[in-house]
């Protein structure tokens, strides 16, 4: 076998087998085949896709670069929640204890933020004293304990991942679904779980700009799931205003623990119920596994809801946050009293001229303007400020009046405030038309 | 700058500027654009294609990336010929002397075989003595002195076409025309010279297989030629049968100087005396160059015809081929004596069973037999065994008798001829009727 040959036929068009895929990765990751035959392949694959069935073999090989975690020893479902990437998107961090404390078992292998995007490991990092740079060892001692654990991808997992990442950044092949679903897939599926629902975002803040290309990826992400023997639920998600009232680290943990306390903006709160439910379901669908919430059953989809509110409103979330962030080397006290998060230096208020209801909130640009205040990395290499980001008073759909602000900037050094600024006002539309607050849950695929 | 901008602007399919090309071409010269960008870049080239512009400016950012020959201080035009590479194609060690006979400087920059195909550089080397790697001193000196200079393309001449082209065929991203057109004519355009003439072959010895293809192929190198100065004209030739008699390096010098001595096969006669005829035309066009023999004047192309012959026959370009040969360390008697060149040990005659006349002799087949015989190479670093390769008895349309022999097979090393006699045999068709010999000359193009 030539790699030459190999970047030739799926030049041409042809399907890859199984072998030529494994020969790519293998060789790729061991370092014997170059760089520069692997950037060639990925552009004839970013120009002429590849099939189902050539992407659930990539993603198995891929997955087989490395160590696929086996949690069998441990009895209840294993269901893990992966989300595309937005702006102000925490769902993950009030879900992993909400759902544990359920009686599910969640082993949540995160990444970071880029771009305009955030990151769950930026921000549970902006928790002092928070690790995430778990060994897989003591990453399966906290699931048994806890019933979750959050971590960052490790060297163990998916190794060839991080090579073809890596590539796929500086060579313009990032953008294509076979790639970006192998990518999420494999990682996923090395964390020893039963059921994974999917969170697709969709809108200016996500990676898939529009429902078609959303449908598209998610439709390849749970055929990969289930032919490879994980239960996979997809949900398409809006994203085209930041989800709940802030952006930035420390700011979105202090509106989850707000939100494990019962008070959320009505978005991250049907958005996290939804996904919630979603992986109750897939629990009861692969195990043996019945809802009950101090003694009660919740049986059927439409009830799941009311148990995991009941395990908000009766403290057992938010004493798995509280547990989860302990065994991970922060204080649990923090539960109780997110004002001993650190804070930014300044503050800023956003005025907006003009009456009327709020038409749209960009959410890139929100995604950007926080980026710059220092919440997010322009380069893969950048430090972020953990306590940066923006707090927003007004979401779609409320009415605004001249002067009122809308939006707070947090911030410590002032050097891009003023960009800042006009970019996150460039996507605020105001008018004189009432507007419905916009549907956050779009579309269900399994 | 970034490249991974410009990769996904062409990947895009938007057109790069003069400014992009030149960052690339010298950033990756330089060794400061890594490989693996530049292969995805070569890739997205490969199906985006390039405008004509694009094309032109990327071949003029090639050339600028070495040395470009100035030999303005020789009076007389200078004209050269290049082919897109064939089976038994030695027509530039005939044109060479022949041209510089009628009185027109020669500077040939020529390259080696690759595949099936032969290469002048090879051909030549075949000549007891004879030296191709000149200083481009040397080169200057021989062209003042004889008139003509054959040399291979030095460290100087379009470096960056090295790099390139070693990428484009590890990579599978050899087969675009814009990168065709430009490595081709920004190495013919560094020669320094006033016109040239392309021998673009069509058929299944050749680069391109279809009419259509050598078509675009042609225009692309005849734009770029003429937006860049040079007087460029595009002959498409047929090369579905190997050219001439012989196919192998010592072999074709030895018809060479056949030819040169006025005996020489149809198709070979016809195309080189056409080609021979439009550089004429073109050192016309270009220069204040009246072609003459003895003192009689020879007008308008249909006149250069008999001039060219009047050359061989009254011994002139014989006399040039010496001196050529002999200024770069070959012994000159050689023109007179070809049974002084070096012979293979083996010889084999190919006995065809059936009567009838000759359909069609592929030149592919032909081309691949006499590689396996030892006179090409599999890969780059393969050695050649100069002597050997295949001498045709019959050309396409000749009448055969069963058991007559249609080739001699000439080898020293016989590990492979099984393999070669089956291979030049499947391209071998026999049948009932009556074929007309083929056209040479197909189009021209200017």
């Amino acid at each position: 076998m030539r790699a030459c040959d190999i970047i030739k036929k799926k030049r041409d068009g042809y399907e890859l087998t199984r072998d030529e895929l494994l020969y790519i990765v293998t060789g790729y990751t061991a370092g014997e085949i170059p760089d520069y035959q692997i950037s060639a392949l990925l552009m004839a694959i970013f120009y002429r896709g590849m099939t189902e069935e050539e992407t659930v073999a990539l993603t198995k090989v891929m997955l087989s670069s490395g160590v696929v975690l086996d949690f069998s020893d441990i009895e209840s479902p294993k269901v893990d929640k992966h989300s595309t990437g937005g702006v102000g998107d925490k769902t993950s961090i009030i879900l992993g204890p909400l759902i544990s404390a359920a009686g599910i078992t969640v082993p949540m292998v995160s990444g970071r933020g880029l771009a305009h995007t955030g990151g769950t490991l930026d921000k549970l990092e902006s928790i002092p004293g928070f690790r995430t740079a778990l060994s897989l060892e003591q990453f399966e001692e906290n699931l048994k304990k806890v019933g979750i654990s959050l971590i960052g991808q490790t060297e163990q997992i998916v190794p060839a991942d991080r090579k073809f990442y890596a590539l796929r950044d500086v060579t313009a092949t990032v953008d294509s679904v076979p790639l970006i679903a192998s990518s999420i897939m494999s990682k996923k599926l090395a964390e020893g779980i039963d059921g994974l629902v999917l969170d697709v975002k969709v809108g200016s803040g996500a990676f898939m700009k529009n429902t078609h290309d959303a449908r598209v990826l998610a439709k390849t992400l749970v055929h990969i799931g289930n032919a490879l023997g994980v239960k996979t639920v997809a949900i398409l998600t809006d994203m085209e205003q930041p989800l709940g009232k802030t952006i930035g680290n420390s700011l979105e943990i202090k509106e989850c623990i707000s939100a494990l306390h019962g008070r959320w903006p009505k978005d991250l709160k049907e958005l996290t119920l939804s996904l919630g439910a979603w992986m109750i379901e897939v629990a009861t669908t692969v195990c043996d596994f019945t809802f009950s919430v101090n003694g009660k059953e919740y049986i059927g989809f439409e009830a799941y809801n009311a148990g995991l509110l009941e395990l908000i409103h009766d403290g057992s979330a938010l004493t798995k946050f509280a547990d989860l962030i302990a065994a991970q080397g922060a204080n649990p006290a923090l539960s109780g009293r997110p004002d001993l998060l650190p804070s930014s230096k300044m503050t800023k208020q956003i005025i907006i001229h003009g009456n009327g209801y709020i038409q749209s909130i960009d959410a890139e640009m929100a995604g950007i303007a926080s980026m710059l205040l220092g919440a997010g990395r322009r380069k893969m290499e950048d430090h972020i400020d953990h306590t940066a980001g923006i707090v927003l008073n007004k979401k779609v759909g409320d009415s605004v009046i001249a002067g009122e602000p809308i939006a707070t900037f947090h911030y410590s050094n002032d050097r891009d405030v003023k960009e800042a600024v006009d970019t996150f006002l460039s996507g605020i539309e105001i008018g004189p038309e009432k507007v419905e607050p916009r549907n956050i849950v779009l579309e269900v695929m399994q």
